[in-house]
C-alpha cells in the first residue's frame, strides 16, 4: 500500500482549542489511462462529512496533487467546537 | 495540521498491476467529549466511492483507531483494473 502515517498536532498551548478533521486520498495508478476520480470524491466526500456536522466554506482547506501514476488530495477541514459557540450544533 | 504525507510504492516488478485508493481520516479533538464521527463517515465515504467505480467486499481493508484526542480511519480499496479482466466497467 502507500504507507500513509498519521502525526497528531504537539499539545495544544495558548491556541484556541478546535476541532479538526483531515482527509487524505490517494488514487494509485498503472498509468495515466484511466480517469482521475478524486475530483468527484471530494464533492462526495465533503457532502457526506455536511450530513454529520456542520462546516463553513471558509473552514474547509482543499489541496490537490495530479500525477500520471499518483493523484491525491488532502481536506483540512476545522469543525467548530461543540461547546462554545454554538455553532457546531447539528440542526 | 497534522502533517500526513503520501509515500508512493516501489516501482511494479512483476507484480499485478492495480489501481489502488487509499482513503485516510483523521479527526483531532480536543478532548474526549464529543462524538467520533469516523464510523459514520466511514460508511458514507464507502457508498460515495461505490456510486463512481464498482468495488469488491473483499477489495477493502478498513483500520480504525480511536483515541481521546486523536482517532484515525485507514481505508485500503484494491479497484478493478479498468483493462483486462471487465469488473471494473460501471455498468
Amino acid at each position: 500500500m502507500f504507507g500513509l502515517s498519521f502525526r497528531p498536532r504537539k499539545a495544544n498551548t495558548a491556541q484556541t482549542a478546535k476541532e479538526r478533521l483531515q482527509i487524505l486520498l490517494a488514487h494509485e495508478r498503472t498509468d495515466g489511462s484511466t480517469p482521475d476520480v478524486l475530483p468527484m470524491l471530494q464533492r462526495d466526500i465533503l457532502a457526506a462529512i455536511q450530513k454529520h456536522m456542520k462546516i463553513g466554506k471558509d473552514a474547509v482547506d482543499i489541496r490537490m496533487e495530479r500525477g500520471d501514476e499518483l493523484s491525491s488530495l488532502e481536506i483540512n477541514i476545522d469543525l467548530p467546537n461543540s461547546r462554545g459557540n454554538g455553532q457546531g450544533a447539528e440542526s
